[in-house]
């Protein structure tokens, strides 16, 4: 296959045009808050088919982050524009290829003190290809840490935010890597928190999904919300629900949900293998569904 | 005063020479992994009299970030000479011009598998100055998370390590700022931890030193290492010990310490005041010669 070049779209934060950015010259300052402290917001987006899929639960989510940052708020339209005159640049280009598209919202130089805006879309990988296929292995770990209860969260914490701060989280995936696995679920105690850039979904006996509830530890998902609506429809029972190590192990089935690998069939825990469940063929097939419409 | 520009170099992380940057021109590519995730760690050290201050701490702790995270060994002696030739560089344009030095190493770009780095100069700013001069007010805030005992402690969880992971610290600092406090203390019930980007001195009635030991939540700090290393030689006492927020409100003097604002006395902690104590000069004193010291 040839190499396929990048497509970068640089953005005015809040209105106005995009403006084509050269992806073989670089484009970010020394001083963009960004790069020193990763002072931003981001949002990674699946272009199927020249359309972004699940586009206005991503906007919403952006929008969300980026006032929990003190960074909005933002023109959701705006975004949700730029991102389908990508995604139609890059069905011209690239047809049939499905791409990784990411916002990010900076900011911003500190020279300057307006935010830096960029969208960027790239080819989905071999690696996110195949274990679409054939699925993952993972472990569990901890984070080092515990969400402090409710009543003590301070009231300038960033919530249900997605910042660009993600060096600590992918020094567990690569420690999972190096022993093994594909791929890391957090923990607290044997309480299921999440995947390290992904949703734990758990498939009953009955064929019922079942996700970790959102906040304390847990990221709100974009890909769930789109797969309970979808199920939902289809009249399968969904729930929040804590979860713990051992309902994963005693499922019929457990996936890894994000925007861009969309499932990834957890094969083994902590080297507990996961044989193949009964309904694995319709909720493959309900996830590419829910998370390939736009 | 006229505008200094910064002063760039691109570093070849692992040995050759440096090489100067335009800093007009952006260097930082959209894929890299400092942009994308904030994965990459970082020094800052100041400049003075055309000398890296408290260099040899800085290279040491750079490296253990590095290795923490993967991306080490690194030369220090390499990163060494760029700072003492960057510190001449900046002399020879700006004589007893103070300036701010940040040592960045990333993981680099996706597309290219190989670290970035890079170190920049700028102007001490005036805020720092005024701080240096008149000191700050502080809140005192929870983190929203607490750190598990050392048994539970993941073994890939990068400690003691500086990374570019400041979103959620600067979203503390800009909650501080708009109440009209300068700065935060970080704080696990009355437990003192760290500043937001300082170390936490207590001077006693008796001019002994006291900071809260590192490890748990708090950053080993080069600043309080050199500080502590001036007091004791001088004959102070000095310790690493547990401090509650009730030890600050009755010590002579509470300081926050850094490379580049060097010390910044806290005036109020949460609307307490704490009026001038009886060893602040001695102390300034201390403080100015240990933290420009090479």
């Amino acid at each position: 296959m040839t190499r396929i070049d990048p497509l970068i779209y640089i953005i005015e934060p809040f209105g106005g045009s995009v403006r084509w950015h050269n992806p073989n010259l670089p484009h970010v300052f020394f001083d963009d808050a960004a790069v020193t402290r990763g002072d931003g917001v981001v949002e990674t987006l699946l272009l199927s088919g020249g359309r972004p899929a699940n586009l206005a639960r991503h906007a919403q989510r952006f929008a969300r982050s980026a006032e929990q940052f003190g960074l909005g708020p933002i023109d959701t339209e705006h975004w949700e524009r730029a991102a389908l005159q990508l995604a139609e640049e890059w069905e011209d280009r690239h047809e049939g290829v499905e791409a990784r598209c990411t916002w990010t919202l900076s900011r911003g130089r500190a020279s300057a003190g307006v935010p830096t805006a960029w969208m960027v879309a790239t080819p989905i990988s071999e690696t996110v290809r195949g274990q679409r296929d054939n699925g993952v292995t993972v472990m569990t770990t901890g984070r080092g840490y515990r969400i402090v209860e409710d009543e003590h969260v301070p009231e300038w914490l960033p919530q249900g935010a997605k910042s660009l701060n993600y060096a600590t989280t992918m020094a567990a995936v690569r420690h999972a890597r190096a022993r093994g696995f594909d791929d890391v679920i957090f923990v607290e105690d044997d309480r299921v928190l999440e995947g390290a850039t992904s949703t734990v979904i758990v498939v009953s006996r009955s064929g019922a999904l079942r996700t970790p509830p959102a906040g304390r530890g847990v990221l709100v998902s974009t890909s769930q919300a789109a797969l309970f609506a979808a199920a939902h429809a289809q009249g399968r029972k969904v729930k929040e629900k804590k979860l713990l190590i051992d309902d994963l192990l005693s499922a019929d089935s457990v996936w890894l949900l994000s925007s861009t690998r969309r499932g990834a069939r957890v094969r083994a825990i902590d080297g507990h293998e996961l044989p193949a469940g009964q309904h694995d063929t319709e909720i493959r097939a309900l996830i590419e569904e829910a998370l390939t419409a736009g």
